[in-house]
């Protein structure tokens, strides 16, 4: 380690904006950091020439990505500068997290096909953003002919290929679009043409071709299956996908002019390999370790597993070594609505005397009824839930599963409901974490990170019951920003190691919720009536 | 028949008020009516002299009864002179229905107990309104002896007492108020107190003692039960429940010096047996036949069969001969939330944006949901309920049973479950309508009453679409006051029968709703699901 303090910048592309964080990495302190949302945000009716799109569509323009980060870095150094003096040179690394798969097509210069006027007028050319739902049916054809053939792959994602994931978004464009597909040089992650861009380098991160392309055991689906899907996608992995994977903890490279020009910081400087934004938050909390079990937790919840062991697990919908943390295999499970069941609900079930009383008691809505769920016992108002409003991904990777509320009387409350909701979602992440263990994998910490969980102490309680385990909340709010700028501590050279670096950098524990005998006790006995409702519903 | 009009006048006690309704007896035109809302209402938080009640108590003031019914007769007989200058000598009979079971315990003399200053501040020396739900422990008490014993009634009366009836009353009047118990000389409904008041004879109708109080094929449970029961019930009917028990049809008898005062109608007035409310439904809609169906669509539904079999039927509730029309036996099940379930969805769970929208529409809440829901097709939202907010009446007789809504998803709107919780109605009503056919009644004729029935079309539809079958609406707007009426025509003599009496009085049907060929399928396909759910949840 250097003497003088030195400093590492990680990018966070969300949904709607970047994240700039300018990070100590001595201890990970913040320093600076600022955001910028993206012009034309998700482009969900029409492309900017006013092309109106179909339903399900949800497209991005990969300028804003650019503008964007350029806005943000900008910002946040300026802040660093007036804060504590920083200059870029003392910026001794870049990290970059973004959503996924976020795909777009590339020419061979590596310029979006959706800057050619050719094709500005032609939503396959622009960037699919992940909820991009716009290949359902080339999804459900891959997963059946998959199916049919007994591709072992097929199985280690949970028997399902979705339609978020980048096979059936270039599919759609095949089908749909077949001059973009015909021009295409190569189908990326945004995150690799980011890498790209910024260091000249085409790289393609293990995490992204593994999560989201079906590479699987250090191959991507046979040439005989993609034949088989159609003859145009024979030659795909090579041609029009970049055939290398990178492992994590290599560098993507070191900033070129170009990327200098595109960031303000000197040519040089070395950027990570891009990691997808959910995986940041293990390092951002200090989760990186074999056992170690992280819950994401936001409009969906992904749960996230270190292990030094390769098991496979059904429901379990993917897992990559190297994905995440070097030489450990990581495990995604994952609930396909969380915060947005409590949306729908707090939305469409919450009568105008709650909003009321919410408005005049100076709290959010959610908070609201948190206040009024937690006056009663665990169990107390008999309702319970099946929380598979999106379909259910963990354990049964079923999207036409629907949400079940059980338990209605003529003395239910909304509170009730609500509460039922939470409590839904904790015994749902209770049949993942079982299913983890019965499948060989042991959990030795359970980590909660985003918003809710630092927002909710009543759910982070109902989970550390349930589950009957502590639930620990780290104080990290940007947990994408300070995984990429850790990340890029390794890059910069100034710890050997991503576990090192996490020891040092990584947030604090905020909280640690221990579960309380009681609320374990009738929650085991409610999770026994949950099970029998899951086989009930799910396995009909 | 009189050449000169003559005119009968209908007394219909309800939950909360009393309603007059004086009919021409030529066609059973309302001529006039008036209500009289009861000074006390439901006492459930404390009696007058502020004596607090334990909850689920509702209680009555006998006095009410009395003062109502003459404030409102008198109204009814003043505009009823103003409109048509009839006097109260054209009054030719007098007819009662009454909420049941509504008992309450009497004197040697009649008076009640309450009226004793010894007993004003004794909660169990008041009027027990139906819906008293202080007696659960004892109802349970009483249904596990008598399934111990074997007793032959409890079958016949579904497998369970209901804490709403007689017996589990008296019990627990016993157990909680040993002293009212005592000086008890006769437990009565509040119909039959009111016939004994106003013609001096002690009736105990049919209806009554058959559907609320055990009075099972021509007997009471045995002494033996009684006394295995408690000894100090052993000498309870003839002792404390007057023994005999009258068939409708008979006259209770005529207006005595007392009766006259009370009603300000002529001394010797005949008086009709009194009726429970939902049953005076059946002459008032026509509906008096074998094989007509009545529904009476309220907070709860009652289904009304006439039949001139005799079936036991499990999960059908009660039946009783000479109940309701002389020589036909009349059948009753229910379902126990219906009114009420939308009532709870629309208090608990319909968002401030609806209530704003439907107030800018000028609609009521109700009637805009209706508009949302009818414009989706049958099934097309995917949710389903079953529809146990108060239990399961029929054909389960199991008050535990709560509600459940399935296929609930991100995109399910508040109008989708509205117009799922009254699919869920319709099909509880499908299934105790093949419980009755299947088990021996055959059902010519179904007519849905109440004020549910005119007030909303969609739901009706969807109850052909459902059954399969025509449904009808009357015109009735008051059932239960025309069916006494009609009944007192009966006791006038005008006409031989109630059959030949509603042939002539009865409402005309207003409306016939059949069933559409494309909704009935898809429905038929629904029952089969709502059916597994039914199985599922009904009968673990």
């Amino acid at each position: 380690m250097k003497s003088a303090p030195t400093y590492t910048l990680g990018l966070d592309f969300g949904t709607l904006s970047v994240r700039a964080l300018i990070v100590d990495v001595r201890d990970g302190r913040a320093v600076a950091e600022a955001v910028s949302e993206y012009a034309h945000g998700v482009m969900d009716s029409a492309l900017p020439d006013g092309t109106s799109l179909p339903s399900r569509f949800a497209l991005q323009h990969p300028r804003d990505y650019l503008d964007s980060m350029k806005a943000a870095i900008g910002e946040a150094l300026a802040a660093a500068h007036t804060a504590e003096g920083i200059t870029p040179d003392q910026i001794t690394a870049l990290g970059v997290d973004f959503t996924a798969c976020t795909m777009l097509p590339v020419d061979e210069a590596g310029v979006p096909l959706c800057f050619d006027p050719a094709f500005c007028g032609e939503p396959h050319a622009y960037v699919k953003l992940w909820k991009h739902h716009g290949a359902t049916e080339e999804a459900a054809e891959i997963t059946a002919l998959a199916a049919a053939r007994g591709e072992e792959w097929l199985s280690a994602y949970g028997g399902t290929v979705s339609c978020e994931w980048m096979l059936p978004k270039v599919l759609e464009t095949l089908r749909k679009a077949p001059a973009v597909f015909e021009a295409t040089h190569r189908f990326t992650e945004a995150a690799d043409w980011l890498s790209l861009l910024l260091t000249g380098r085409e790289t393609h991160a293990a995490a992204f071709a593994g999560y989201k392309g079906l590479w699987y055991e250090g191959a991507y689906p046979s040439e005989a299956f993609l034949t088989a899907l159609d003859p145009a996608l024979g030659g795909l992995v090579g041609d029009k996908v970049a055939p290398a994977v990178d492992p994590v903890g290599e560098r993507a490279g070191r900033l070129t002019e170009y990327g200098a020009a595109l960031t303000g910081l000197p040519v040089g400087t070395p950027v990570a390999l891009p990691m997808i934004d959910a995986h940041a938050a293990l390092p951002a909390t200090g989760m990186t370790r074999s056992g170690d079990l992280t819950l994401i937790l936001g409009t969906s919840t992904c749960h996230i597993l270190n292990s030094d062991r390769l098991r496979k697990i059904q429901g379990v919908c993917g897992y990559v070594k190297d994905g995440v943390i070097p030489s450990l295999y990581t495990y995604e499970a994952g609930q396909a609505a969380v915060g947005d069941c409590f949306d729908w609900f707090v939305k469409n079930c919450v009568p105008a005397g709650y909003t009321e009383a919410a408005k005049a008691s100076g709290l959010g809505i959610h908070a609201y009824l948190s206040s009024l769920a937690e006056k009663k016992a665990p169990g107390e108002s008999g309702v319970m839930a099946l929380d598979w409003w999106n379909g259910n991904r963990s354990i049964l990777m079923d999207q036409t599963l629907t949400g079940t509320i059980v338990g209605l009387t003529l003395a239910t409350k909304p509170e009730d409901i609500y509460r039922a909701l939470i409590e839904a979602t904790a015994f749902g992440t209770r049949v993942i974490v079982e299913q983890m263990e019965q499948g060989g994998l042991p959990i030795v910490r359970i980590m909660a990170a985003g918003g809710i969980a630092r927002k909710d102490p009543m759910m982070m309680q109902i989970y550390a019951d349930v589950l009957n385990r502590p639930i620990e909340v780290s104080k990290a709010s940007q947990t994408g920003a300070l995984g990429s700028a850790i990340y890029a501590a390794v890059a910069s050279g100034v710890y050997p190691s991503v576990t090192e670096a996490a020891d040092r950098m990584a947030a604090e524990v905020e909280r640690v919720y221990m579960p309380e005998a009681e609320a374990v006790e009738v929650y085991e006995e409610m999770f026994g009536k949950y099970k029998e409702l899951y086989e009930y519903f799910g396995k009909r």
